[in-house]
């Protein structure tokens, strides 16, 4: 199969290049709110120091009865946001029927650790060109992992980037254990890109700069984290969500360590 | 919501019903491999004193190059295979597209431990009135796995089954950690009727007679065995299928113990 | 090694032997609080059905400043407390140098979960001749298990059962997980005598009956419960203590259990 | 209770201050080997910039049959050796009537993550004044970790030292999964010291460098190192170590994270 180490995405009248070449900072919040929350965040994420906009429509909740993200009504309003933000946006694939509508909108499809497993839905997006971010199953193995990266790449969609958002354990002082170890072996076993959620991988607000970090100091190739505007109303996941001053105090001190180990931050 | 704690089926010119009443054996080979295979294997299950029949048409594999069921075509003869075994057929789903074309030879939809979180395909599942076995996730919450049946239940289908197939541990002598604990909790705190596969859970064929009646001590409602007429020749999870002597051998040991539990085997 | 399939005990006169026949039930409470409790929760476990009493003189808890147990001065009433309860008694050490002391008044040394790793511990017993019962690590594997138990066997004392408390896992509605596979596993691949602890193995006195069956129908040669004349007075653990009335509605369900895969309960 | 923020040893001539100043890297063999090893490759550890030397005396292992360090006898050897390679030294202690022997030539007890709910041990501990390096259990929570610290600061010693080593999770890619969320955790919620041993954390010699790099990024005040001068040839743990001249590499990468973080290795 036809691993690429390199994932291209146009940027800013350029291109951007996810891999071996910059660490990008992708940011935003956990779901879409509003058209106006979109293009005002997004141009928060895109002056603290973001490079991708990342945000929910189709949202994976543990209960039937929470807020499901705001759905196909959103796409029409996102085209005209994005343009007004700037960036790239990347965003949850949670259906194989929802291809269609959401290509013509976003620019790195997401498929959720919910749907790592999900292999009808990573055959179909390996049929397309758009790039996937793959995050990790709450328990798979790494090897599993790559294996559900290789169903898109087989299908011949070569852009897939893994991400590694914190794996379940025992522990219960952080939501999940961000397993930096699996973001060290991709880098050093395969070729694909390789982003870490620091967000997602901590739990906590108060976690997140140190991890990621952490992660940047581990070889990832790319970082995301969830901003908000104003982190506590957050429709979802309110209690990880940091504020955009501190994303951009956050993207600053990155890059020294970027710098330590002989990379640097995209910008 | 209107969880229900019985589902029904024809069954022989009458209904089974699974839940409250007599315990029942659902087995068959991993994956459905032919039409002859289907009709002597099921023929074989029946009088081995099995009253469902499993097998898998879509199969969910960790290697995209590894057999992936026999899919689509197997559609063909399935309808006539099962008339001629006579058992309600229960197989795994992994894609909302399937549902149409499986649901006139389907009895019992199965969605495996890798689709629980798949939400989408749920809230499918939940519009119509077919029957799902819910397998919990690899490491889902007993929480998280009756917050996913009520996302069936939600849409108007309330015949759901949770079946324990093993949670996913650091032990590697098994296979996977059958979870007689959530059998027990599931039975005693909600009023889904709950199965347990002690193939998957232990993922070894040695094991899987004493985990059976495990299970049945415990409470369980059914159990799910894979069970081949050649096991070591299954076109997948060779090493935890028993043959139809054994399987014969362990629904006769069952009895007294149901019995011992003031239950029965369905016969 | 020479590891033993039986470990045989002085018994009312008699002998009780742990193992190959009749399956054992020890119960008693979480920690010994007094003579006169000992005396009377003694005689009520006998009568309930039990044939050992378990209880803690030297608590393993996680805070420095929880009831650490009676410790050392428990000692100078149990002899006599024993006489009059007239069951053997089995419990926890926690120190090498606490073996002389105990020796007399002890009938089973238990190992905790805790110090199944304390090989310093385990090789001081296999000096003596006192029977061990050795409880699994939180996450023990079952290989590291029994190369514990040969600690013990290769120091020349043979006397060695296993005891499956429950691992830790994710799940949150149990305290524990306990690994029935883990019971027979050790039942079909070794000689050791093993017993499985649903009070620890749930971590909820609503599920220890079920689970106590289970763990007879997966071939446990004994049970370690823990009850109470008081449950919700326990000095420690009560939330998975049971009453004597409920041990001994427990210890008559066991009975037909045991039947039916050929066994009975040690009366 | 008085825990501190930092841990005062002697060091050549002055004092080494291990907490809130500069990172200290610990390195040596697993296993000390003899007389002429230690000094050799204690001298090597010093030149390639360790501040502290490790290795075992008393070993812990899975199976009895396994080498089980040197034991006593190599107590009298190691002040000598100690004099002639300059470095304090930190060994692990697996039981407590240890503790006098090793008084003499220990400068650091290390308890080991099998005894970490060793309490009579740390009890011990707590009654004298060396400080203790307390590696967390396979499967502890950060809260039983920093309970456990607090049995040895309760007895008057506060002079504790954590070190994260990896968890055991369902990952076999790795040995265990470096927990670094802990590091950060423990940074930012306790006084106590951090250490991250890559080594043990990871189980592979390829993935020490990148992960003692993050180590230092999430915030760990010191690391412990497997080194040896021929890996593949330490008596234990061959797949982790890594050679003298990989050290000297992997220290002086970790200055620039260092000072990224506002921080420095101490020399």
């Amino acid at each position: 199969m036809n691993r690429t180490n390199t994932v291209v995405l146009p940027y800013l009248g350029g291109t951007l290049t996810i891999g071996r070449g910059p660490i990008v900072v992708a940011a935003g919040p956990c779901s879409i709110e509003s058209a106006d929350h979109m293009a005002i965040s997004g141009a928060r994420a895109r002056s603290s120091g973001a490079t991708l906009y990342r945000g929910g429509i189709f949202k994976m909740r543990t209960s039937p009865t929470s807020f499901q993200g705001l759905g196909y009504p959103a796409l029409d309003f996102i085209a005209s946001a994005k343009q007004k933000m700037g960036l790239p946006f990347i965003s949850e694939i949670t259906d194989p029927r929802q291809i269609e509508a959401m290509l013509s909108v976003v620019d790195i499809f997401q498929v959720g650790s919910r749907n790592m497993y999900n292999y009808e839905l990573l055959k179909e997006l390996g049929r397309g060109q758009t790039p996937v971010l793959l995050k990790r199953a709450m328990s798979a193995t790494i090897d599993e992992w790559i294996k559900a990266a290789d169903y898109v790449v087989q299908g011949g969609n070569s852009s897939v980037i893994l991400c590694e958002r914190g794996i379940r354990t025992f522990e219960t002082a952080t939501r999940n254990t961000l397993d930096l170890n699996a973001v060290a072996y991709v880098k050093a076993h395969t070729n694909f890109p390789i982003f870490a959620d620091p967000s997602h991988g901590t739990g906590r607000a108060d976690l997140v700069a140190p991890m990621a970090r952490a992660a940047v100091a581990a070889g990832a190739d790319g970082l995301l984290i969830e901003a908000h505007d104003h982190p506590s109303c957050a429709l979802s996941d309110a209690d990880q969500a940091i504020g955009f001053d501190e994303l951009a105090e956050l993207v600053k001190s990155l890059e020294p360590v970027a710098r330590a180990i002989g990379r640097e931050i995209q910008t």
